[in-house]
């Protein structure tokens, strides 16, 4: 199956489907294993830690030759870890959640298209302004940090206000009827972290997997509790969707108090070196409903890809 | 343009455009343009004030010969109600936010399609014990009131929980590539709110017009202010999403001391009577961003359903 829209031809790719830079999980075998399935693979950067972003780059270089990404998150990262990614010769940078402006330049003067992640109408002129090559318009549905926007009605006012920029659709798609719809839309593909997240290849122990399949939509919410309780210093616009635990429903609506409990924080630290699931959260958007069960990354691709066709089709032959 | 749909066909009408049955605000003419347009129209009985419900009936029969249907709020409407607006021979009736099951025998007697609007699955089960001959699922970027869902994951979970009845997606349409999204997610057409109360027929002020003109969905959200000064007795679970203004923003988040506020209340209510709208809310979805005239009905209708037709043809080319 090739499809041809502005991200298809700017990268190279066969499928108009991205793998989200998801921090600590997307790694290089995931990203490759979708860059090998024909979507765009992208290792998450995240903060930028140093020896972990290394070692994945060079797994992402060895095992596929096809075009691959890393992305980071501006509020975090630092220059110089932008200019260690970029020789490793990625065929996309992204760059989500706060001011891209700082590390913009030099991915550009590389030559390597920018994407820029954005969850509000602000940020998306923000990052035209940048230069992105790419926006992705991030719904509030999306597992892990976002704002406060829905997917379907933000997508196209972020086309309107980017033309003739391509725009990518990310939050709450996680089959082919949200990749389809994505270009309904009018965006030139969709990004995906949940599906993702819940694949072989992704870095994650077989708790959250089984979390994933079994989880529903319902059971997610968006909350501050979580980097309260780590001391992750996230910008407070952002809030993170997870499956909801004890420690989130406990602590939900009560951040600022949370912040000051000392014993609240070492037992949350003490959960963690546990695995404790009642504590530690599982980072899932909304569809997580249309996620039965754990597949290759590159087999996911395949079949997105091929479900996103028939979608178009049928709905196609309705006029 | 015609359409062929589970909708379209179980209702006779051209196109899987339905306008959704705002209380108060889509009278008999409103109603009957859309069904001129080709859509469905409906008019709004909310909680089934019957001087209001019995001019606007009488006016959408004299308007119209195509299909038209009528709407209640199940949490506040009662059985008789629902018995004389069925004596109008409406085409369809729908029933939204809370238990539709007391009426849903009545309507179904009749041999009137029923509609059930939906925000979580465990609503879509009941809808469909109920006998629901459509499930309308509604997300959060829904102009009025609703739930906690995103239209874009939502409706797909709905779909594959509801098959093989026909499913439409609510909340955050507002142009034909909405529709064409709504459609490629699997369902059988499009509910549009906010789009339509920015229409000539729509029984609204013309501060409203403009306020929705020139609303940005960033300006909107969800909240159960506006309920609690209303002394609207609203089950909490919905709360209602209308553009921001000085009176919501003031008493969120402080909804328990509003309420035993008579101060405020009263405040309130002189407001309303003044028409001030730094106190009363205009009703509004995220789509609002989409919303750049007053068009009328008809034309609404046809233009998104051209639109639809365009972004299909172009998603499907892709492939
Ligand atoms: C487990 C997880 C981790 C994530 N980490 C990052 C990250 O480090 N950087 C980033 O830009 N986005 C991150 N995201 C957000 C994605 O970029 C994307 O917006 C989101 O996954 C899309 O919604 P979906 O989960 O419904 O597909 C993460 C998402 C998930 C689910
Ligand atoms: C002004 C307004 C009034 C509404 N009143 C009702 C109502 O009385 N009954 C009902 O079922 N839904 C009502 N709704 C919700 C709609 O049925 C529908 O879910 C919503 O408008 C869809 O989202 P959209 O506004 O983004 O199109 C109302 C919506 C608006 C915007």
């Amino acid at each position: 199956m090739a499809w041809t829209t502005a991200l298809t031809e700017l990268l190279g790719i066969d499928c108009p489907v991205v793998c989200a830079p998801m921090g600590g999980s997307a790694g290089g075998a995931l990203a490759a294993a979708v860059s090998r399935g024909g979507g765009l693979g992208m290792v998450g950067g995240g903060r930028g830690e140093r020896a972990w972003l290394e070692r994945e780059l060079s797994l992402v270089t060895q095992e596929t030759t096809r075009p691959w990404g890393v992305g980071f998150l501006s509020w975090a990262v630092d220059g110089d870890t932008v200019a260690r990614a970029l020789e490793y010769r990625p065929a996309a940078v992204m760059l989500s959640f706060g001011d891209p402006r700082p590390f913009a330049g030099r991915v550009r003067e590389a030559g390597v298209p920018l994407l820029v992640q954005v969850t509000s109408l602000a940020e998306a002129v923000q990052a035209l302004d940048a230069g992105a090559d790419v926006l992705v318009a991030q719904g509030t549905e999306a597992g892990g940090h976002g704002g406060g926007r829905a997917t379907l009605p933000f997508v196209p006012a972020v086309v309107d206000a980017a033309a003739p920029t391509p725009v990518l659709a990310a939050g709450g798609i996680a089959d082919g009827r949200g990749v389809a719809a994505a270009l309904a839309l009018g965006a030139a593909g969709a990004l995906m972290g949940t599906r993702f997240q819940a694949s072989r290849e992704a870095l994650v122990p077989a708790r959250v997997l089984k979390a994933l399949v079994e989880g529903r939509g319902e059971d997610t919410h968006r909350s501050r509790v979580l980097d309260i309780a780590r001391g992750a210093p996230w910008p407070a616009r952002y809030t993170a969707r997870t499956l909801r635990n004890d420690f989130l429903v406990r602590w939900h609506g009560r951040e600022a108090e949370l912040g000051a409990d000392a014993a609240a924080l070492e037992q949350y630290r003490a959960a963690v070196a546990r695995g404790d699931t009642a504590a530690v959260p599982v980072w899932a958007g909304e569809a997580v409903d249309l996620i039965n069960g754990v597949d290759s990354a590159a087999d996911i691709v395949a079949e997105v890809s091929a479900q996103a066709a028939r979608a178009l089709a049928s709905a196609v032959r309705l006029s």
